[in-house]
């Protein structure tokens, strides 16, 4: 750990996130621009959210699969939006074997392309429809200005692709997924989010509408958690998928997409860390409780370990993933701080005295006094403490949000109120994109989400006085 | 399900396995050269296979990373052997984002480059290590002849990277994943294995020892089922990894790298499989019992189903992957057909007869006589029954290899064995790579293992009959 001052988050928040990430263990750059290395610290994080969502995924009905990491470029190119939106983001490979290729392949951005064009052989029959399939995988998208998980070239993430044979069962699987993203956002990352639909201008290339959820980092500035995409027809059409109905006629078959990824492990730094540090949650943190052991002599470390030992084995008895820090080249106070900044939720301390009184101190890493516990209540509360910390932290972040979430009336306050601070910014919008764009270039802000079903905003569009047809909440975002 | 009969095993292994792959639904080519869709039932085989391994690397004191995709090829280039075994396997991507490349990116082939080139920076003290790491990814070698799950240009698969500050550690620490692998063959796969140590010509290129565990398919053919290698100091060295140890001296580390792959999917198949498809081990079978209600009417439907239901509720509390097929458009003949080749464990038929006896009748995919069990008795002995199953598969398949393996006395009994039918030959070997291409050259078949500890053969080379210095097997080899 580098021994001088983490930035503070008040005074350089880009810098405060940049710091956090490479002293905290969890990434670092790569040597091929725009690439990161996932260090354990992030990666055991990164394995707990795949889990949660893996376990909701299968929960409804989902099998993983795995489709090809390569696909040739003409495949790309059936969608006419789809390679609009991301054929100048691709990765190219002309050589391979040692010989240039006849047809460059692309490294996938997604994988619609590649899944539609074989979904084409699997679906003939209304009976085989739905097909509820998911993978877990890394796709690449060409960056030039990265920021570690918020913006890498390749990441991590699973996209979902599901097929229907109706319209209104593609609809329902698009919320649905949409809903097990808020529940693992906020049940498990402690991340409160607002569920809502992009505007056009903001749908992923190919949908026909995109749902998202919505997280407000500690800088007041937005960030996109997760997407659903209802795709219509639009890739059953561009590659030709039709299945013959209960009538025995044929019909294009109906698409829904949604993935969530590495990107989160940065939204999760951002929603909770202070400047201490990171602030993990509970439910994803790879340590929860560290045990830090506080002696001089050998008779000391000797009899301050074995409580420790006992208090971890009691602690993993209940499942909990507790460590012992006993490194003999750092003082307690230098492991309080690195714990601190790695975010685990509990530290206890073992000193003499406390082994005499048959006790440990216990922090949180949300802070309030030390306390004083028995040994035995040590152990036996400590699910009820990890719980409360995860709620304090959802808690926490939620008040923060609505404490920044403010309703506009006008252009002038909506102007003046983006570009201080940001937040959310909430009010009628006419639903045409000059507005849109006009906010955007004065403000940098974009339209983060409208409700998910339409409704009357009650009132004129804040850009231009016409009627208003949306609420639209925009805000600054990564 | 095509129609049409499987090929037998005796007539036609590869199209027999060819055509398992495909109708039991595990896999099938992608549209680039050399790609593969792995399909559902086969990537659910491939989750439990990693869950046995990650439960087992974690328990062993390692943690999972993850390293980019994409690196530069002048890092590759930096050891020499490496560079010299894979440099005509990658594929490269020389544009990005629009632009080409200033210069060209690599697919990686296997991550020991970009990993040591980093372990660089995360090793300066003898206290830093070992590192213990690993991780899930895909890696990209290019193949003009591919074989799904057996040889493809990419493949999933773990890859463990460890640093060590002796050589006696790190050689303990190949060992000791070696052992892993063959546990996780073993007792999950149900795929017999001989571990052994790789001759100089047949080493991973770059390591100083590589260890195999060898199992023998159905077609008497060797696969090599996992890879240890002790890499000694050449990457330490190539990437310039050096520690100060405890006198406060500069070392090199010394380095294991070890490897297991969706290839052994293929593996399970060519050693269980039979002429009527797919046998899964209990251990790995998505679905361990399929339950196969055969009615008439609706009346029966409704009592079959109840019953089935109850089951089906019953297994599921046991923790048992239990699945009904209660598809209206299939006759159970066909259904019995398509789960035997998709190689699930169990089958109980429930029909109007059994509900009134209050009984179930099981079939096993490891044959026998269908039995009559009282309801309660199929969920309560249904963990036993899947435990004799995987038993039994494992059992078959080390009489097979024992059957199936030789001993040669002498050059004309081994070429003519290999040429036959080959299975396992051992004898002794002088050593010297001029009789291993000899025999080679005259049989296809290659060394697939010298014993871990070098021990007296006990007689002259096989092939050239001077001094016999190792103890070498055998085999035609996928």
């Amino acid at each position: 750990m580098a021994k001088d001052r983490l930035p503070s988050q008040s005074e350089d928040f880009p810098a405060w996130y940049v710091e956090v990430v490479k002293r905290a263990g969890m990434a670092e750059h790569g040597m091929a621009k725009g690439t990161m290395i996932i260090k354990p610290h992030g990666y055991a994080v990164w394995e707990h959210i795949q889990r949660a969502l893996d376990d909701r995924f299968k929960a409804t009905g989902h099998e993983n699969v795995y489709f090809p990491l390569l696909f040739p470029m003409s495949l790309l190119e059936k969608e006419a939006e789809h390679v609009e939106g991301f054929a100048p983001e691709v990765a190219i490979v002309t050589h391979g074997g040692g010989q240039e290729l006849e047809e460059p392949l692309v490294i996938r951005p997604t994988s619609e392309a590649v899944i539609w064009n074989t979904y084409k052989n699997w679906i003939q029959s209304y009976r085989d429809l739905p097909l509820l399939y998911n993978q877990w995988c890394n796709v690449l998208r060409w960056e030039m200005r990265t920021r570690l998980f918020l913006r890498t070239s390749e990441f991590l993430w699973q996209e979902g692709h599901t097929a229907h044979s109706t319209s209104e069962e593609a609809q329902e699987e698009t919320l649905r997924m949409l809903e097990v993203y808020r529940e693992v956002a906020e049940d498990e990352l402690a991340v409160p989010v607002l569920p809502g639909r992009k505007s056009p201008k903001e749908r992923f290339p190919g949908a026909v509408d995109t749902y998202t959820i919505e997280g407000l980092m500690r800088d007041k500035r937005a960030l996109q958690c997760g997407t659903s995409h209802f795709l219509g027809q639009n890739f059953a059409k561009a590659y030709d998928v039709q299945f013959s109905n209960k009538d025995g006629e044929l019909e294009y078959a109906w698409a829904t997409s949604w993935g969530f990824s590495t990107r989160m492990i940065g939204g999760v730094i951002m929603t909770h860390g202070d400047d201490r540090g990171l602030r993990l949650p509970p439910a994803l943190a790879p340590v929860q409780v560290v045990i830090v052991p506080i002696y001089k002599t050998d008779e000391e470390r000797g009899s301050v370990l074995e409580v420790a030992n006992k208090v971890k084995d009691g602690l993993t008895g209940a499942l909990i993933r507790v460590k012992i820090d006993d490194r003999d080249q750092h003082r307690p106070g230098y492991k309080f701080s690195e714990w601190e900044l790695k975010g685990v939720p509990v530290r206890l301390e073992v000193g003499p005295r406390d082994v005499e009184a048959g006790q440990v101190v216990m922090a949180t890493r949300t802070g309030g006094d030390k306390q004083q516990l028995a040994v035995g209540d040590a152990i036996s509360g400590m699910a009820g403490v990890l719980d409360r910390i995860q709620t304090e932290l959802y808690q926490d972040a939620k008040s923060f949000r609505e404490d920044n979430t403010h309703e506009a009336t006008d252009f002038d306050t909506l102007r003046e109120g983006l570009e201080a601070e940001s937040g959310f910014w909430a009010g009628p919008w006419c639903g045409d994109e000059a507005c849109e764009k006009k906010v955007t270039a004065e403000t940098k802000a974009t339209i983060r989400f409208l409700p998910i079903e339409r409704e009357d905003p009650g009132g004129s569009c804040v850009v231009c006085g016409r009627s208003g047809t949306e609420r639209a909440t925009w805000a600054r975002a990564y």
